[in-house]
């Protein structure tokens, strides 16, 4: 009953065997060895196009940092919503790694940007008045931090918003796995389809050991250069990076990622359910991914902690589950003997 | 016959069976996972000293300029040898990380600082006079770029004449192993005990997938909090640490780091030997670790290059020829055929 | 009838008298000119300690800039009312100087930091949780950005609920003088007696040409030498300082700055009153300084630009009406004339 | 006999004059007033052409670094020579003002770059190496920090160089009148029509109270709006920006600046042959402009200070002496006096 994060399971065991599958031989350092070449290949047949560039990074909120300093300059700002993991769980990184751009905060329900209050933000952007701060990019994450999914219109509608204000568009995908199965939409359709230029894709909550991918889209591209150098400057650029890029391959090969994804999905389901069967339980937000937010009474709280079951108290009062590729069924049925009993 | 890099060998198997081993179960994320705990008490074995805080990261590049930020203030500067690592192949990320401190470069035969020239630099410092960017820190590299050692006697003299003068001690430890054994000195006697104040130890190129210790001695530790900050801000925070802990577990049991070192550094004198038997080659540098650097006659180089085998061209003319865990007697066998064919 | 900003006015004759006081012989550079000795000397009489340091610059922005970068770490935060100058109109400087610190947002009625949300964000501070940005600063601006004043003990209380919970205490002093007058407080006062630990008071607006001061306090004196360095990084280290020293000399000497922000405040009264006396007319925030904020008709809009008067729209819906030392008898006279008829 | 710096002089009483003159009624903020339009006017017909963007700051430090950020991105580097102010006097600014790009050095007699290091530097790089910090910059200084002249020629031959390799040509004029005498070149020969891309051109060390110009050529000119962004947030734009104007403005006027440019030469020559008339003095470096440096017997040395004269010792052993235009005929006659006695 370990309901803490996704990010303290395990790897899944197809990764660990990528790893093994590449660790033969000499191979070029820092990105010019077949493997990365392979995960882009893969990459590209998924996305549907072969117009992007990619980059590796083992860590989410290098990756976003990374997108974001390349496509936002020191002098100008970040949209996203006020309880977005880049304003509140990355210590400053997109500040740090832009060299002190701002971030713009917007509130909305369920971790979702509110639609009116981003048309008036849009509508405010003076660019010609130096002593603000005008925003360049608008930052989507979907997942949501409160768990909830951006539909593909949505994003497409937002997307479009911005590039017509002159922004650009970047989705911190840390989750997108388990937003794609929720919305039953492809790859392409919820990002450079849908007006996406910057994505970050996370794997290592997916069920990678490590692994997040940065991918430019078209007229993005020609910040390929900067991003790279980036990296490097960022010590985003291990020399062996054959073993990032066996990880992606593992998870995209036969979309075990989604696979994984729908799962762990479908266990935050069954989870609500039980939650909310118990008396006195509220989900704080929908369930659309592997996040339950709820609300529960005390004397549940205590009795699925005495029982050994391991979550969080969230900001607002709520409790938050967290399933991933290594939820079982049987931790679900744990938790619905605790409540039941 | 690859001798391009000891960063393009594959981790040592030992590795891989590490990383399985811990690869079941939910951990902690970001460290307070018990792989972090074991590598730790492990290292405090070696050390001969629990006087130490240590953080573990994937990349050298981020080890180093992690290390430096905490150490050094934006307004000043490092000192080191012009030839550093630092200086020459990290994308100017000492200066990203601290927010704009400088390099100040000393001169030195065989990649090593010139004792004069470090006590001039030490004399001219004048910490009132505001307009120059004082050093507080001196960086040292053992291995040094050109591939020799430090005795820990010099480092020990360097560190005294730092620490009179105010400066912290860094030592890059991006192949410690290959100095310590070349020294027959242990870890103790080469860091903390010679006046090491923050040590980056790498063990990627002594045959880990990606593993990087920064190492705050003594008084140093207050600046821990610190340090792990940065970490998260810039990406190397990776939820899941366990993985980088078992990496060092896996080289630092039974002493497999300095076997291996022992391993590459030996190949190095048997390749520079055979080398040099070849008319018209000259050593450029002491061949003390796993790397040699040599003059070699132009058709020496064809012929090695007809023959597949990997180095790389040098600035001053030489080529480098790296030796690694990887490296196998067939390998100096095969360049002793071609020499001598 | 020019109520476009206190920015716009001129300087007062007493202060370009000054500086033609100290334009003849040479003077050492950089602050060591008897001029910043004898406004030091001046200061720390209305001060009533010798307890300080104190730091020159032309620019508010960067007295703010510095006063935060040298008390905020690039990993920490500062709180700070939503709409402060340091968040809405200084295009990131703060996060510029500072390599990356981020500006927490407070609400709060009238441009002042609401006290229960204060609290509750003082209450919510977990320096352990390394994921998120813990804040180290609290700023406060007096006059606030809504032209109403802190009383001295408001900034007490808050700086003691500060300094429980291990804040430095910062005080954006540009219309100081204002709020001096309007809450018929001292210097002292208002600043180190209540708790301000750096202060930056601003001169510029009160009448010089340009000249705004950095003054940190008591143990704040320790990062003076630090401060130091980064003005001169900055550029805020002309070689000719005498003459930012003259400006604040002429204004200091017989309290001259506090009669010019008297004269102001008691214009801005005239003002609000007879902005209000037309029908339709309501104050936005209370008048406390030399700023009206009035909600307008708008007819009256109409005819008082058709009249010439120039003065700012500002968000909310409101204008903004700025008195200054040249504001005259006849500018309010003017006003009167255009309603009236 | 204050030979200590030409930044210790009063300003030029035109200036002084010019500020009164500006002093009145309201002026709009941050540059759009009238003064700022004057002295553009001014400055066009100087260069001989109006393909330019300029922008004011109170300080040469500013200048040059808001010059350099604004044309070189935080992960490349800045060609100089190893003496140059920039590398040497402005405490880490270049970098800090960049986001923390590094300046590359370059060595050369006289404070001149040397054309064959130069030729191998631009050899050297290599974009497409992503670990090296390739330069994106030329930086020239004109008078150099030994106070020699670079020829328009030489200037026009490293510009075309750099232009060539895809370089961006910077010049640091803060000496620049003196070059310009020195050399009977004018202006626009010396800047734009040589292939200068960006000038920082001073005029505080010439006889301003502080003011020194940013000036974009041609191309450069789309970065202007970046320029003024980052001259925001570092408190380069102060609100009462006429007074930096009429700073420009009354130099300019009359070719003010060149003749007290021209006179401080003129003494420079004086002093030069003076000392030297005395046993024993030797040149360190040709005086072109209004800078002596001299290896003088301690003697020499001894007789001048107990005279009362001001004077620095330099790096190498040599004095400084600077002429300014507050230099007269009686402090080159009592330097006479002292060392015929």
């Amino acid at each position: 009953m370990d309901f803490s994060s996704d990010t303290s399971a395990p790897a899944h065991p197809a990764v660990l065997q990528a790893i093994a599958g590449v660790n033969h031989g000499y191979a070029p350092s820092y990105g010019a060895d077949s493997s990365t070449e392979t995960l882009t290949a893969l990459l590209a047949n998924k996305l549907g196009t072969e117009d992007f560039d990619v980059w590796l990074t083992a860590s989410g909120t290098a990756a976003n940092a990374l997108a974001l300093a390349a496509i936002c300059p020191p002098t100008a700002s970040i949209l996203c919503h006020e309880e977005a993991h880049i304003e509140r769980d990355e210590r400053g990184a997109p500040e740090f790694f832009s060299g002190g751009a701002k971030l713009a905060l917007l509130p909305g329900e369920n971790g979702q940007i509110d639609r009116e209050q981003l048309r008036r933000a849009m509508g405010a952007i003076d660019r010609s008045f130096v002593h603000e701060t005008p925003p360049t990019v608008l930052s989507l994450t979907n997942l949501t931090e409160c768990g909830t999914a951006y539909s593909t219109d949505r994003i497409g509608e937002y997307a479009d918003l911005a590039h017509e204000n002159g922004l650009t568009v970047h989705l911190d995908g840390a989750r997108l796995a388990n937003a794609l199965v929720s919305q039953r939409a492809t790859l392409a359709d919820m990002t450079w389809r849908a007006g996406v230029d910057v994505l970050t894709l996370g794997l290592t909550k997916t069920g990678a050991m490590g692994c997040e991918l940065i991918v430019l889209f078209g007229a993005q591209r020609s910040r390929f250069g900067d991003l790279r150098a980036r990296a490097k400057r960022a010590g985003h650029m291990p020399p062996k990076l054959r073993y990032l890029a066996a990880q992606g391959i593992a998870l995209f090969q036969d979309d075990l990622w989604l696979e994984l994804a729908a799962q762990a999905n479908c266990f935050a389901q069954q989870l609500a359910e039980t939650l909310c069967a118990a008396g006195g339980a509220t989900l704080a937000y929908p369930v659309d991914g592997n996040e339950v937010f709820v609300h529960l009474p005390k004397t549940v709280v205590g009795r699925l902690r005495d029982a050994g079951a391991k979550f969080y108290p969230w900001p607002g009062g709520s409790h938050r589950f967290v399933c991933s590729w290594a939820t079982m069924e049987d931790d679900i049925g744990s938790v619905r003997a605790v409540l039941s009993s």
